[in-house]
Protein backbone atom coordinates (compact mmCIF):
# COMPACT_ATOMS: atom_id res chain seq x y z
CA UNK A 1 0.00 0.00 0.00
CA UNK A 2 1.21 3.55 -1.03
CA UNK A 3 -0.30 6.28 0.43
CA UNK A 4 1.16 9.70 -0.06
CA UNK A 5 0.49 12.85 2.30
CA UNK A 6 0.28 15.31 -0.58
CA UNK A 7 -0.42 14.46 -4.47
CA UNK A 8 -0.65 17.07 -7.40
CA UNK A 9 -2.12 16.43 -10.82
CA UNK A 10 -2.17 17.82 -13.94
CA UNK A 11 -5.09 18.49 -16.60
CA UNK A 12 -4.76 20.52 -20.09
CA UNK A 13 -7.08 22.86 -20.88
CA UNK A 14 -9.57 21.90 -23.57
CA UNK A 15 -11.03 23.77 -26.54
CA UNK A 16 -13.50 22.05 -28.52
CA UNK A 17 -13.83 23.29 -32.26
CA UNK A 18 -16.97 21.69 -32.30
CA UNK A 19 -19.74 18.79 -31.14
CA UNK A 20 -22.66 17.34 -31.20
CA UNK A 21 -24.65 16.44 -28.28
CA UNK A 22 -25.21 12.79 -26.67
CA UNK A 23 -27.53 12.89 -23.71
CA UNK A 24 -27.95 9.79 -22.26
CA UNK A 25 -29.49 8.63 -18.95
CA UNK A 26 -26.68 6.70 -18.04
CA UNK A 27 -24.25 8.91 -17.59
CA UNK A 28 -21.31 7.14 -18.36
CA UNK A 29 -22.97 6.61 -22.13
CA UNK A 30 -24.17 10.48 -22.08
CA UNK A 31 -21.32 12.91 -23.85
CA UNK A 32 -20.87 14.44 -26.97
CA UNK A 33 -19.10 13.70 -30.30
CA UNK A 34 -16.61 16.06 -31.65
CA UNK A 35 -13.29 17.35 -31.63
CA UNK A 36 -10.59 19.74 -29.94
CA UNK A 37 -7.59 20.51 -28.76
CA UNK A 38 -5.75 19.87 -25.57
CA UNK A 39 -3.83 22.67 -24.38
CA UNK A 40 -0.49 22.73 -22.52
CA UNK A 41 -2.25 25.63 -20.36
CA UNK A 42 -4.12 23.61 -18.01
CA UNK A 43 -4.81 23.12 -14.55
CA UNK A 44 -3.24 21.78 -11.57
CA UNK A 45 -4.85 20.19 -8.58
CA UNK A 46 -3.34 19.75 -5.41
CA UNK A 47 -5.37 17.76 -2.81
CA UNK A 48 -4.44 16.75 0.84
CA UNK A 49 -6.22 15.44 3.61
CA UNK A 50 -8.56 18.19 5.20
CA UNK A 51 -11.58 20.17 3.55
CA UNK A 52 -11.83 22.93 1.45
CA UNK A 53 -11.88 23.88 -2.07
CA UNK A 54 -9.92 26.83 -3.91
CA UNK A 55 -9.20 27.85 -7.31
CA UNK A 56 -6.70 30.67 -7.58
CA UNK A 57 -6.45 31.51 -4.34
CA UNK A 58 -10.23 31.85 -3.63
CA UNK A 59 -12.47 29.94 -1.97
CA UNK A 60 -15.65 28.62 -4.73
CA UNK A 61 -18.01 25.77 -5.09
CA UNK A 62 -17.65 23.56 -7.51
CA UNK A 63 -20.32 20.63 -8.15
CA UNK A 64 -18.81 18.10 -10.22
CA UNK A 65 -15.63 18.36 -7.81
CA UNK A 66 -17.65 17.57 -4.72
CA UNK A 67 -19.43 14.90 -6.68
CA UNK A 68 -15.68 13.03 -7.18
CA UNK A 69 -15.06 13.23 -3.72
CA UNK A 70 -18.31 11.64 -2.27
CA UNK A 71 -17.88 9.04 -4.71
CA UNK A 72 -14.42 8.28 -3.35
CA UNK A 73 -15.62 8.47 0.05
CA UNK A 74 -13.16 11.20 0.81
CA UNK A 75 -12.45 14.20 2.12
CA UNK A 76 -9.92 16.46 0.95
CA UNK A 77 -8.54 20.01 0.97
CA UNK A 78 -8.02 20.85 -2.80
CA UNK A 79 -5.81 23.90 -4.06
CA UNK A 80 -6.45 24.49 -7.41
CA UNK A 81 -4.36 27.03 -9.82
CA UNK A 82 -4.87 27.67 -13.89
CA UNK A 83 -4.01 30.48 -16.11
CA UNK A 84 -7.26 30.10 -17.83
CA UNK A 85 -10.41 32.01 -18.06
CA UNK A 86 -13.12 30.29 -16.13
CA UNK A 87 -16.44 29.83 -18.24
CA UNK A 88 -14.57 30.84 -21.44
CA UNK A 89 -14.85 27.77 -23.17
CA UNK A 90 -11.39 25.93 -21.65
CA UNK A 91 -13.03 23.20 -20.03
CA UNK A 92 -11.54 24.27 -16.52
CA UNK A 93 -14.38 22.11 -14.43
CA UNK A 94 -14.01 19.20 -16.28
CA UNK A 95 -9.75 19.84 -15.76
CA UNK A 96 -10.96 20.22 -11.71
CA UNK A 97 -12.82 16.89 -11.66
CA UNK A 98 -10.44 15.01 -13.53
CA UNK A 99 -7.50 16.52 -11.35
CA UNK A 100 -9.33 15.99 -8.26
CA UNK A 101 -10.00 12.20 -9.33
CA UNK A 102 -6.29 11.66 -9.94
CA UNK A 103 -4.63 13.27 -7.19
CA UNK A 104 -6.99 12.13 -4.64
CA UNK A 105 -6.88 8.73 -5.73
CA UNK A 106 -2.99 9.14 -5.04
CA UNK A 107 -3.18 10.57 -1.51
CA UNK A 108 -6.14 8.47 -0.09
CA UNK A 109 -4.73 4.96 -1.90
CA UNK A 110 -8.66 4.53 -3.35
CA UNK A 111 -6.59 1.69 -6.03
CA UNK A 112 -8.84 3.13 -9.12
CA UNK A 113 -7.17 2.52 -12.20
CA UNK A 114 -7.12 5.37 -14.69
CA UNK A 115 -9.82 4.57 -16.74
CA UNK A 116 -11.88 4.40 -13.56
CA UNK A 117 -10.99 7.95 -12.57
CA UNK A 118 -11.83 9.03 -15.99
CA UNK A 119 -15.48 7.81 -15.86
CA UNK A 120 -15.95 9.11 -12.46
CA UNK A 121 -14.54 12.58 -13.35
CA UNK A 122 -16.74 12.23 -16.74
CA UNK A 123 -19.76 11.08 -14.89
CA UNK A 124 -19.49 14.15 -12.20
CA UNK A 125 -19.04 16.49 -14.97
CA UNK A 126 -22.18 15.16 -17.13
CA UNK A 127 -24.21 15.20 -13.87
CA UNK A 128 -23.63 18.37 -13.30
CA UNK A 129 -24.05 19.86 -16.57
CA UNK A 130 -21.11 21.94 -17.05
CA UNK A 131 -19.99 19.69 -19.44
CA UNK A 132 -20.20 16.33 -21.99
CA UNK A 133 -16.81 15.64 -24.07
CA UNK A 134 -14.02 17.69 -21.65
CA UNK A 135 -12.78 14.99 -19.56
CA UNK A 136 -12.21 12.18 -21.62
CA UNK A 137 -10.80 14.39 -24.29
CA UNK A 138 -8.37 16.11 -21.36
CA UNK A 139 -7.46 12.44 -20.32
CA UNK A 140 -6.69 11.54 -23.99
CA UNK A 141 -4.01 14.45 -24.66
CA UNK A 142 -2.85 16.09 -28.02
CA UNK A 143 -5.48 16.95 -30.98
CA UNK A 144 -9.14 14.72 -29.29
CA UNK A 145 -11.45 12.96 -31.81
CA UNK A 146 -14.47 11.71 -29.90
CA UNK A 147 -15.89 9.04 -32.56
CA UNK A 148 -18.49 8.22 -29.96
CA UNK A 149 -19.67 9.34 -26.92
CA UNK A 150 -19.19 8.92 -23.36
CA UNK A 151 -16.69 7.00 -21.26
CA UNK A 152 -14.33 3.40 -22.28
CA UNK A 153 -16.22 1.20 -23.29
CA UNK A 154 -18.98 3.55 -24.67
CA UNK A 155 -17.01 5.99 -25.43
CA UNK A 156 -14.47 5.71 -28.37
CA UNK A 157 -11.83 8.43 -28.65
CA UNK A 158 -9.09 8.63 -31.77
CA UNK A 159 -7.15 11.87 -32.69
CA UNK A 160 -4.83 14.24 -35.17
CA UNK A 161 -1.36 13.55 -35.02
CA UNK A 162 -0.04 17.00 -35.45
CA UNK A 163 1.62 19.44 -33.31
CA UNK A 164 1.30 23.38 -33.62
CA UNK A 165 1.48 26.48 -31.44
CA UNK A 166 -2.17 27.82 -30.53
CA UNK A 167 -2.82 31.12 -29.97
CA UNK A 168 -6.19 32.56 -28.33
CA UNK A 169 -8.19 35.31 -26.93
CA UNK A 170 -11.03 35.03 -24.38
CA UNK A 171 -13.65 38.01 -24.62
CA UNK A 172 -15.76 36.76 -22.07
CA UNK A 173 -17.86 33.91 -20.51
CA UNK A 174 -20.78 31.77 -22.06
CA UNK A 175 -22.97 29.64 -20.12
CA UNK A 176 -22.77 25.85 -20.90
CA UNK A 177 -25.20 24.84 -18.47
CA UNK A 178 -27.46 27.16 -20.39
CA UNK A 179 -26.63 25.98 -24.36
CA UNK A 180 -26.78 22.44 -23.15
CA UNK A 181 -29.91 22.20 -21.21
CA UNK A 182 -31.43 24.61 -24.19
CA UNK A 183 -32.31 23.15 -27.83
CA UNK A 184 -28.86 21.31 -29.12
CA UNK A 185 -30.55 20.55 -32.33
CA UNK A 186 -29.81 22.78 -34.82
CA UNK A 187 -26.07 22.88 -33.22
CA UNK A 188 -25.45 18.79 -33.01
CA UNK A 189 -26.67 18.51 -36.41
CA UNK A 190 -23.70 20.92 -37.84
CA UNK A 191 -21.75 18.87 -35.25
CA UNK A 192 -22.16 15.66 -36.99
CA UNK A 193 -21.55 17.43 -40.28
CA UNK A 194 -18.16 18.78 -39.12
CA UNK A 195 -17.16 15.60 -37.85
CA UNK A 196 -17.72 13.50 -40.85
CA UNK A 197 -15.29 16.26 -42.75
CA UNK A 198 -12.77 15.92 -40.42
CA UNK A 199 -12.62 11.99 -40.40
CA UNK A 200 -12.86 12.12 -44.27
CA UNK A 201 -9.80 13.72 -43.99
CA UNK A 202 -8.12 14.28 -40.37
CA UNK A 203 -5.83 16.82 -40.78
CA UNK A 204 -5.52 20.08 -38.25
CA UNK A 205 -6.08 22.10 -41.23
CA UNK A 206 -9.46 19.92 -41.92
CA UNK A 207 -10.17 20.51 -37.87
CA UNK A 208 -10.06 24.29 -38.29
CA UNK A 209 -12.45 24.38 -40.88
CA UNK A 210 -14.55 21.99 -39.51
CA UNK A 211 -14.40 24.35 -36.39
CA UNK A 212 -15.09 27.75 -38.10
CA UNK A 213 -17.91 26.58 -40.31
CA UNK A 214 -19.36 24.75 -36.95
CA UNK A 215 -18.87 28.33 -35.12
CA UNK A 216 -21.29 30.18 -37.96
CA UNK A 217 -23.85 27.24 -38.17
CA UNK A 218 -24.33 26.75 -34.35
CA UNK A 219 -25.76 30.00 -34.31
CA UNK A 220 -23.67 31.06 -30.91
CA UNK A 221 -21.34 33.35 -32.64
CA UNK A 222 -21.21 36.90 -30.57
CA UNK A 223 -19.98 40.04 -32.32
CA UNK A 224 -16.62 39.93 -30.29
CA UNK A 225 -16.03 36.41 -31.41
CA UNK A 226 -17.11 37.05 -35.02
CA UNK A 227 -15.19 39.65 -35.69
CA UNK A 228 -12.13 38.13 -34.03
CA UNK A 229 -12.51 35.02 -36.82
CA UNK A 230 -13.10 37.55 -39.94
CA UNK A 231 -9.95 39.65 -38.89
CA UNK A 232 -7.94 36.13 -38.53
CA UNK A 233 -9.16 35.09 -41.99
CA UNK A 234 -8.68 38.75 -43.55
CA UNK A 235 -5.36 38.42 -42.21
CA UNK A 236 -4.63 34.85 -43.95
CA UNK A 237 -5.61 32.75 -41.36
CA UNK A 238 -8.35 30.42 -39.80
CA UNK A 239 -10.09 30.61 -36.53
CA UNK A 240 -12.85 29.10 -34.83
CA UNK A 241 -15.14 29.88 -31.66
CA UNK A 242 -14.08 27.35 -28.07
CA UNK A 243 -17.22 25.45 -27.56
CA UNK A 244 -18.98 26.95 -25.52
CA UNK A 245 -17.37 30.47 -24.46
CA UNK A 246 -17.07 33.74 -25.65
CA UNK A 247 -13.44 32.90 -26.99
CA UNK A 248 -11.35 32.67 -30.46
CA UNK A 249 -8.68 30.10 -31.04
CA UNK A 250 -6.15 30.40 -34.14
CA UNK A 251 -3.23 28.09 -35.07
CA UNK A 252 0.73 29.47 -35.05
CA UNK A 253 0.64 33.32 -35.12
CA UNK A 254 -3.01 33.63 -36.35
CA UNK A 255 -4.09 36.11 -34.23
CA UNK A 256 -0.83 37.85 -33.54
CA UNK A 257 -1.41 38.74 -37.55
CA UNK A 258 -4.96 39.93 -36.98
CA UNK A 259 -3.49 42.89 -34.30
CA UNK A 260 -4.51 40.80 -31.37
CA UNK A 261 -2.44 40.34 -28.30
CA UNK A 262 -3.48 36.54 -27.49
CA UNK A 263 -1.91 34.02 -25.19
CA UNK A 264 0.27 31.34 -26.83
CA UNK A 265 0.94 27.53 -26.03
CA UNK A 266 1.59 24.43 -27.25
CA UNK A 267 -0.66 21.51 -27.39
CA UNK A 268 -0.37 19.07 -24.79
CA UNK A 269 0.49 15.42 -25.56
CA UNK A 270 -0.25 13.75 -22.22
CA UNK A 271 -3.29 14.22 -21.08
CA UNK A 272 -4.39 14.40 -17.52
CA UNK A 273 -1.60 12.86 -14.95
CA UNK A 274 -0.04 12.84 -11.75
CA UNK A 275 2.81 14.98 -11.43
CA UNK A 276 4.02 15.18 -8.13
CA UNK A 277 3.14 12.71 -4.96
CA UNK A 278 6.08 13.98 -2.72
CA UNK A 279 9.67 13.40 -1.74
CA UNK A 280 8.86 10.38 0.56
CA UNK A 281 6.80 8.40 -1.20
CA UNK A 282 9.55 5.96 -2.62
CA UNK A 283 9.88 5.80 1.02
CA UNK A 284 6.53 4.37 2.07
CA UNK A 285 6.49 1.86 -0.30
CA UNK A 286 5.72 -1.79 1.33
CA UNK A 287 5.99 -4.37 -0.97
CA UNK B 1 -2.98 20.14 -47.15
CA UNK B 2 0.21 20.41 -45.24
CA UNK B 3 3.66 18.91 -46.09
CA UNK B 4 6.14 18.79 -43.94
CA UNK B 5 9.81 18.02 -45.46
CA UNK B 6 10.72 16.24 -42.15
CA UNK B 7 9.19 15.01 -39.24
CA UNK B 8 10.36 13.89 -35.95
CA UNK B 9 8.11 11.83 -33.83
CA UNK B 10 9.34 9.98 -30.32
CA UNK B 11 8.60 6.62 -28.77
CA UNK B 12 8.73 5.61 -25.30
CA UNK B 13 10.69 2.36 -24.75
CA UNK B 14 8.32 -0.06 -22.88
CA UNK B 15 9.09 -2.54 -20.47
CA UNK B 16 6.86 -5.51 -19.99
CA UNK B 17 6.31 -6.77 -16.56
CA UNK B 18 4.33 -10.06 -17.30
CA UNK B 19 2.05 -10.51 -19.90
CA UNK B 20 -0.21 -13.75 -22.17
CA UNK B 21 -0.25 -14.09 -25.43
CA UNK B 22 -2.94 -14.43 -27.83
CA UNK B 23 -2.24 -14.96 -31.35
CA UNK B 24 -4.96 -14.58 -34.44
CA UNK B 25 -4.73 -14.74 -37.73
CA UNK B 26 -5.76 -11.32 -38.32
CA UNK B 27 -3.10 -8.43 -36.86
CA UNK B 28 -5.28 -5.90 -35.18
CA UNK B 29 -7.25 -8.51 -33.25
CA UNK B 30 -3.56 -10.71 -32.36
CA UNK B 31 -1.59 -8.90 -29.37
CA UNK B 32 -1.24 -9.75 -25.69
CA UNK B 33 -2.65 -8.88 -21.74
CA UNK B 34 -0.58 -7.40 -19.49
CA UNK B 35 1.68 -4.10 -17.80
CA UNK B 36 4.60 -2.63 -18.43
CA UNK B 37 6.07 0.67 -17.97
CA UNK B 38 6.42 3.72 -20.97
CA UNK B 39 10.13 5.04 -20.16
CA UNK B 40 10.92 8.16 -20.94
CA UNK B 41 13.69 7.10 -22.45
CA UNK B 42 12.94 6.10 -25.73
CA UNK B 43 13.49 6.50 -29.64
CA UNK B 44 13.46 9.17 -32.46
CA UNK B 45 12.56 8.61 -35.55
CA UNK B 46 13.30 11.42 -37.97
CA UNK B 47 11.97 10.58 -41.93
CA UNK B 48 12.60 12.55 -44.66
CA UNK B 49 11.87 11.89 -48.24
CA UNK B 50 14.83 8.84 -49.82
CA UNK B 51 15.53 5.52 -48.74
CA UNK B 52 17.91 4.07 -45.84
CA UNK B 53 16.91 3.79 -42.47
CA UNK B 54 20.09 3.74 -39.87
CA UNK B 55 19.84 3.16 -36.39
CA UNK B 56 21.99 4.92 -34.42
CA UNK B 57 24.10 5.49 -37.54
CA UNK B 58 23.93 2.18 -38.39
CA UNK B 59 22.17 0.62 -41.84
CA UNK B 60 20.51 -1.71 -40.70
CA UNK B 61 16.93 -3.74 -41.54
CA UNK B 62 14.13 -4.04 -39.40
CA UNK B 63 10.66 -5.94 -40.79
CA UNK B 64 8.34 -3.90 -39.07
CA UNK B 65 9.80 -0.91 -40.39
CA UNK B 66 9.62 -1.36 -44.02
CA UNK B 67 6.11 -3.05 -43.46
CA UNK B 68 4.78 0.23 -42.18
CA UNK B 69 6.52 2.65 -45.37
CA UNK B 70 4.98 -0.44 -47.58
CA UNK B 71 1.35 0.25 -46.12
CA UNK B 72 1.70 3.98 -45.66
CA UNK B 73 3.11 3.65 -49.82
CA UNK B 74 5.88 6.06 -49.03
CA UNK B 75 9.54 5.83 -50.03
CA UNK B 76 11.46 7.39 -47.14
CA UNK B 77 15.02 7.75 -45.33
CA UNK B 78 14.58 7.62 -41.62
CA UNK B 79 17.28 8.08 -38.77
CA UNK B 80 16.85 6.60 -35.40
CA UNK B 81 18.54 7.04 -32.19
CA UNK B 82 17.99 5.60 -28.87
CA UNK B 83 19.96 5.01 -26.02
CA UNK B 84 17.95 2.17 -25.10
CA UNK B 85 19.87 -1.63 -25.87
CA UNK B 86 18.04 -3.62 -28.48
CA UNK B 87 17.04 -7.25 -28.18
CA UNK B 88 16.59 -6.16 -23.95
CA UNK B 89 12.96 -6.38 -23.69
CA UNK B 90 12.58 -2.84 -24.58
CA UNK B 91 10.23 -2.45 -27.21
CA UNK B 92 12.69 -0.96 -29.64
CA UNK B 93 10.99 -2.32 -32.98
CA UNK B 94 7.48 -1.20 -31.71
CA UNK B 95 9.20 1.75 -30.85
CA UNK B 96 10.36 1.98 -34.59
CA UNK B 97 7.21 1.29 -36.20
CA UNK B 98 4.87 3.31 -34.38
CA UNK B 99 7.79 6.51 -34.62
CA UNK B 100 8.19 5.78 -38.24
CA UNK B 101 4.31 5.84 -39.04
CA UNK B 102 4.38 9.14 -36.95
CA UNK B 103 6.82 10.91 -38.53
CA UNK B 104 6.05 9.54 -42.17
CA UNK B 105 2.27 10.24 -41.92
CA UNK B 106 3.54 13.81 -41.46
CA UNK B 107 5.75 14.18 -43.87
CA UNK B 108 4.10 12.56 -46.21
CA UNK B 109 0.56 13.84 -46.19
CA UNK B 110 -0.97 10.55 -45.42
CA UNK B 111 -4.02 11.92 -43.91
CA UNK B 112 -4.54 8.87 -41.52
CA UNK B 113 -5.68 9.27 -37.63
CA UNK B 114 -3.45 8.03 -34.44
CA UNK B 115 -5.74 5.30 -33.97
CA UNK B 116 -5.23 4.03 -37.58
CA UNK B 117 -0.99 4.72 -37.37
CA UNK B 118 -1.30 2.52 -34.32
CA UNK B 119 -2.87 -0.21 -35.89
CA UNK B 120 -1.09 0.31 -38.70
CA UNK B 121 2.17 -0.22 -36.49
CA UNK B 122 0.93 -2.85 -34.15
CA UNK B 123 -0.11 -4.63 -37.19
CA UNK B 124 3.74 -5.06 -39.00
CA UNK B 125 5.22 -5.94 -35.57
CA UNK B 126 3.22 -8.46 -34.67
CA UNK B 127 3.04 -9.87 -38.32
CA UNK B 128 6.94 -9.80 -38.39
CA UNK B 129 6.96 -11.60 -34.67
CA UNK B 130 9.20 -9.12 -32.93
CA UNK B 131 6.20 -8.16 -30.50
CA UNK B 132 2.27 -8.79 -29.58
CA UNK B 133 1.60 -5.67 -26.89
CA UNK B 134 4.39 -3.08 -27.04
CA UNK B 135 3.09 -0.84 -29.66
CA UNK B 136 -0.22 -0.25 -28.08
CA UNK B 137 1.40 0.53 -24.82
CA UNK B 138 3.70 2.63 -26.31
CA UNK B 139 1.36 4.84 -27.92
CA UNK B 140 -0.60 5.58 -24.59
CA UNK B 141 2.13 5.58 -22.74
CA UNK B 142 2.21 5.85 -18.36
CA UNK B 143 1.69 2.38 -17.15
CA UNK B 144 -0.47 0.51 -19.75
CA UNK B 145 -2.56 -2.27 -18.69
CA UNK B 146 -3.15 -4.36 -21.62
CA UNK B 147 -6.74 -5.51 -20.58
CA UNK B 148 -8.04 -7.24 -23.96
CA UNK B 149 -5.16 -7.79 -26.95
CA UNK B 150 -4.94 -5.89 -29.98
CA UNK B 151 -5.32 -2.60 -31.50
CA UNK B 152 -8.44 -0.32 -30.88
CA UNK B 153 -11.44 -0.97 -31.23
CA UNK B 154 -10.68 -4.92 -30.07
CA UNK B 155 -7.81 -3.83 -27.61
CA UNK B 156 -9.05 -2.42 -24.79
CA UNK B 157 -6.55 -0.31 -22.80
CA UNK B 158 -6.20 0.70 -19.11
CA UNK B 159 -3.48 1.92 -16.98
CA UNK B 160 -1.97 3.08 -13.35
CA UNK B 161 -1.98 6.68 -12.61
CA UNK B 162 1.14 6.53 -11.25
CA UNK B 163 4.75 8.27 -11.14
CA UNK B 164 7.69 6.88 -9.78
CA UNK B 165 11.68 7.08 -10.85
CA UNK B 166 12.46 3.66 -12.52
CA UNK B 167 16.30 1.44 -12.50
CA UNK B 168 16.89 -0.85 -15.03
CA UNK B 169 20.22 -3.06 -15.77
CA UNK B 170 20.49 -4.70 -19.11
CA UNK B 171 22.54 -7.90 -19.54
CA UNK B 172 22.14 -8.46 -23.10
CA UNK B 173 19.58 -10.04 -25.80
CA UNK B 174 16.60 -12.34 -25.57
CA UNK B 175 14.96 -13.27 -28.72
CA UNK B 176 11.27 -12.68 -28.52
CA UNK B 177 10.78 -14.10 -31.90
CA UNK B 178 12.00 -17.47 -30.77
CA UNK B 179 9.90 -17.41 -27.14
CA UNK B 180 6.93 -16.55 -29.05
CA UNK B 181 7.09 -18.67 -31.69
CA UNK B 182 7.45 -21.49 -29.02
CA UNK B 183 4.72 -23.01 -26.66
CA UNK B 184 3.56 -20.09 -24.69
CA UNK B 185 0.97 -22.09 -22.50
CA UNK B 186 2.59 -21.69 -19.30
CA UNK B 187 4.12 -18.28 -19.73
CA UNK B 188 0.21 -17.23 -20.75
CA UNK B 189 -1.47 -18.93 -17.57
CA UNK B 190 1.19 -17.06 -15.12
CA UNK B 191 0.25 -14.03 -17.34
CA UNK B 192 -3.14 -14.74 -16.89
CA UNK B 193 -2.99 -15.00 -12.81
CA UNK B 194 -0.98 -11.80 -12.15
CA UNK B 195 -3.40 -9.70 -14.79
CA UNK B 196 -6.15 -11.03 -12.15
CA UNK B 197 -4.15 -10.16 -9.18
CA UNK B 198 -3.28 -6.71 -10.60
CA UNK B 199 -6.62 -5.76 -11.72
CA UNK B 200 -7.99 -6.52 -8.18
CA UNK B 201 -5.41 -4.11 -6.54
CA UNK B 202 -4.24 -2.04 -9.60
CA UNK B 203 -1.14 -0.16 -7.81
CA UNK B 204 2.45 0.14 -9.30
CA UNK B 205 3.45 -1.76 -6.07
CA UNK B 206 0.78 -4.63 -7.31
CA UNK B 207 2.50 -4.36 -10.89
CA UNK B 208 5.67 -4.90 -9.30
CA UNK B 209 4.62 -8.01 -7.36
CA UNK B 210 2.73 -9.54 -10.24
CA UNK B 211 5.87 -9.16 -12.17
CA UNK B 212 8.14 -10.72 -10.15
CA UNK B 213 6.08 -13.34 -9.68
CA UNK B 214 5.61 -13.69 -13.50
CA UNK B 215 9.44 -13.55 -14.08
CA UNK B 216 9.52 -17.03 -12.24
CA UNK B 217 6.36 -18.99 -13.23
CA UNK B 218 7.36 -18.10 -16.86
CA UNK B 219 10.47 -20.16 -16.71
CA UNK B 220 12.33 -17.22 -18.30
CA UNK B 221 14.97 -16.61 -16.21
CA UNK B 222 18.45 -16.39 -16.64
CA UNK B 223 21.14 -16.13 -13.93
CA UNK B 224 22.20 -12.67 -14.27
CA UNK B 225 19.15 -12.06 -13.76
CA UNK B 226 17.77 -14.45 -11.49
CA UNK B 227 20.18 -12.97 -9.48
CA UNK B 228 19.81 -9.38 -9.49
CA UNK B 229 16.27 -9.64 -8.39
CA UNK B 230 17.61 -11.37 -5.88
CA UNK B 231 19.71 -8.92 -4.66
CA UNK B 232 17.70 -6.03 -5.06
CA UNK B 233 15.23 -8.49 -2.88
CA UNK B 234 17.67 -8.46 0.03
CA UNK B 235 18.34 -4.65 -0.21
CA UNK B 236 14.55 -4.52 0.93
CA UNK B 237 12.97 -3.72 -2.77
CA UNK B 238 11.57 -5.29 -5.07
CA UNK B 239 12.61 -5.86 -9.02
CA UNK B 240 11.19 -8.43 -11.78
CA UNK B 241 12.78 -9.23 -15.65
CA UNK B 242 11.77 -6.71 -18.55
CA UNK B 243 9.83 -9.26 -21.36
CA UNK B 244 11.45 -10.43 -23.11
CA UNK B 245 15.31 -9.63 -22.70
CA UNK B 246 17.65 -10.17 -20.19
CA UNK B 247 17.03 -6.91 -18.30
CA UNK B 248 16.07 -6.29 -14.73
CA UNK B 249 14.07 -3.25 -13.32
CA UNK B 250 13.20 -1.75 -10.19
CA UNK B 251 11.33 1.58 -8.27
CA UNK B 252 12.66 3.86 -6.85
CA UNK B 253 16.51 3.33 -6.36
CA UNK B 254 16.30 -0.48 -5.96
CA UNK B 255 19.10 -1.55 -8.64
CA UNK B 256 21.32 1.52 -6.99
CA UNK B 257 20.56 0.12 -3.13
CA UNK B 258 21.48 -3.60 -4.22
CA UNK B 259 24.79 -2.17 -5.44
CA UNK B 260 24.05 -1.51 -9.13
CA UNK B 261 24.57 0.66 -11.52
CA UNK B 262 21.72 1.13 -13.24
CA UNK B 263 19.83 3.53 -15.81
CA UNK B 264 17.51 5.72 -14.41
CA UNK B 265 14.74 7.30 -16.15
CA UNK B 266 11.07 8.16 -15.47
CA UNK B 267 7.90 7.35 -16.50
CA UNK B 268 6.91 8.73 -20.02
CA UNK B 269 3.25 10.13 -19.62
CA UNK B 270 2.07 10.77 -23.34
CA UNK B 271 3.17 8.16 -25.22
CA UNK B 272 4.34 8.24 -29.65
CA UNK B 273 3.91 11.67 -30.62
CA UNK B 274 5.31 13.76 -33.13
CA UNK B 275 7.68 16.22 -31.67
CA UNK B 276 9.26 18.62 -34.30
CA UNK B 277 7.73 19.17 -37.87
CA UNK B 278 10.29 21.84 -38.50
CA UNK B 279 10.31 25.26 -38.17
CA UNK B 280 8.99 26.05 -41.74
CA UNK B 281 5.70 24.12 -40.95
CA UNK B 282 3.02 27.30 -40.66
CA UNK B 283 3.92 28.85 -43.70
CA UNK B 284 3.18 25.66 -45.64
CA UNK B 285 -0.45 25.93 -44.49
CA UNK B 286 -3.04 26.37 -47.07
CA UNK B 287 -6.70 26.16 -45.81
Amino acid sequence: MQQAAQATAFVPGHITGFFSAHPDPETARAGSRGAGLALADGVEVTVTAGSGFRLNGEAVDVDPVETVLARLGVDAAIEAETPLPLGAGFGVSGALALGTALAANAVFDCEQTENELIELAHCAEVAAGTGLGDVVAQARGGLPIRREPGTPPYGVLDAIPAITPIEYVAFGELSTETVLSGDTTQLSTAGAAALDDLLAEPTIEQFMRSSREFATEAGLLTTDVREAIERVEDAGGVAAMAMLGRTVFALDNGLSNAGYEPSVCQIDPAGGRVVDTGSTNAEKRTF
